[in-house]
């Protein structure tokens, strides 16, 4: 079968690689239908060191089950599926408390050998894993109901952790995917003015389309200041932090009012976080992390089948797995939102 | 009259000052009945630049209200209070929402020229700052009453913004009096498992008949492998940060179990805050800030009152105001938890 495989900064490449198969009694394998390439493959695209045994690429996926191990009771061949970023048995003391991304058997797609950029993949734990859907592989949701893999979700959970509520002031940084999924979450979670700082035309109008009710186009202490001008010199009491550099989340802190909350899902790229001083002196809540996205899906399906929410609209490409790594530099460049992979 | 002056680190000083005076028509004059040294004092102590101009110490204290401005409506003079360390006015934005600590007419204790190491000092914003005790002043609990002002109404914050409930696992970074009154908080929140990390005898003992179900003297890395095994390998849910130290916030973000929360109130002495990957990856919440103390004396005051918790305990040592020097000195070298300070 042919699959992503990432060797270095830059070097993405597609290739055949051995097919997917049941190792564990509790595997599943699963033929993708879609996939897509999200803003976190960005970071190793960046800035991974080489490696001659590369890294399997693709942790979004919509696909149709091929095959189970003989301890996969729940999950079925011929199932559509939605297979979230990270795996989980379901059953752990974190996954009983719905926070699948800690559980004790678990881990993350996109590492190692498992990729969903690919024909196929190899799926652990698939009962705790694969969320069935309730339509056929061509309807036409396919898009957002992709999103519920990561960028939905995650949007969602920063939102969650920002604490926003109806009434609320909110302000997101970060004008990716998961951004502009935070303000649909935003806005669905009723904020009565959403903030979107950006700067990209195209995104900018997605953003209103989606509910942000201003856009804030400048940086750094400029940033600060007209968010705190639109919000009569307060700040927010909700920031949704999507980028995860050292200097995005001292923006987060900054833009937040005093006890305020600050919702974060950007991947950290420094180890130090600046913002720690103001955050104290302003009893400011910082929360977040990889989202459980499996834990959303249940709430988050019926406003995608109802048409009460497009994410899947963030797809502004689709390439097949030859165009893989032309949709990596695409994305790499700003040229392209998010990239959507039809294997 | 007298107050203590601190010029540059160790040189503290008692000194006659001009007398407290009302200046704004909100302000009132209190004669200070009981103050005490913080531990937050001593980081000026240790490391303030020196300064001509002094710098006033000392922001908790229980008095009886002297002299009030004309427009001064809820306190009377001959009141006894508590004086929290941050003033309010009581009406603002932020003190509707209970976050007294950022009045946006407010301010703290113990800088420029209002401290409470002192004969007497001018309260700003007296209706709002003020809090009127239903007890005399020679009344036995006084030592009690005064923790009110700051420190266990900073442990109780640090337990709040820790998540701590009933049946919850918890831990405390940081032996000094707030820590131990971070037991008291914890176990009055019904938590099952309260873990102390510290290794002073005194402190622990006392921390022992606070409620402490686990001493761990360790340190560093070790200190988090001895929590990890007092919890099933998993860490607690909750843990009160009562120190600010980069390395106690880390070794706090470390020992929270993934999905929980630190309670933050020790005084962040670096701006660069560690541990943002781990409590990334383990989704956990970093919380908290300056107590807004005067939000929780209504709560806490009745268990005083009524003898079911003691916080008065963590006073060691009592001096005059001509002692003030050597408490400050005795507190750097732990050689008193916490003094109290009878002018």
């Amino acid at each position: 079968m042919r699959a992503t495989v990432l060797y270095a900064a830059g070097d993405v490449r597609v290739e055949t690689v051995p097919d997917a198969r049941v190792v564990e009694p509790t595997d599943a394998v699963l033929r993708v239908s879609r996939a897509c390439i999200c803003g976190s493959d960005l970071w190793p695209y960046k800035a991974m060191e080489c490696t001659s045994a590369g890294r399997r690429m693709g942790h979004e996926a919509i696909g149709v089950v091929e095959a189970v191990g003989p301890d996969v009771r729940r999950i079925k061949v011929g199932d559509l599926v939605v297979m979230p970023f990270a795996y989980c048995d379901g059953t752990c003391v974190f996954c009983e408390t719905g926070l699948y991304t800690s559980c004790v058997r678990g881990g993350f797609f996109g590492f190692g050998e498992i990729g969903a950029q690919a024909e196929a993949l190899r799926i652990p734990q698939a009962d705790g894993t694969l969320f069935v859907l309730p339509v056929a592989e061509d309807d036409a949701l396919m898009p957002s109901l992709l999103t519920l893999a990561d960028v939905m979700g995650t949007g969602h959970h920063a939102a969650v952790h920002a604490k926003v509520a109806p009434g609320k002031s909110v302000a997101i940084v970060g004008d990716g995917a998961v951004g502009l999924c935070g303000v649909i979450a935003a806005r669905r979670l009723g904020a009565e003015q959403i903030i979107m700082l950006g700067r990209h035309a195209y995104r900018i109008a997605l953003a209103r389309q989606y509910g942000a009710t201003d856009i804030v186009s400048e940086r750094g202490d400029a940033a600060v200041e007209r968010v705190r001008e639109l919000t009569k010199g307060l700040g927010v009491h909700s920031v949704l932090e999507c980028v995860g550099h050292g200097e995005s989340m001292l923006t987060a802190i900054k833009i937040a009012r005093p006890g305020g909350a600050v919702g974060r899902v950007g991947v950290p790229q420094e180890e130090a976080m600046l913002g720690s001083l103001p955050a104290f002196y302003n009893n400011i809540t910082v929360s977040g992390g990889p989202a459980p996205v499996r834990a959303y899906i249940e709430e988050l399906l019926p406003d995608i089948l109802e048409g009460r929410i497009e994410p899947g609209r963030v797809f502004d490409r689709t390439v097949n797995l030859d165009g893989v790594p032309a949709g990596y530099r695409a994305m790499n460049e700003r040229e392209a939102l998010k990239v959507m992979v039809e294997p």
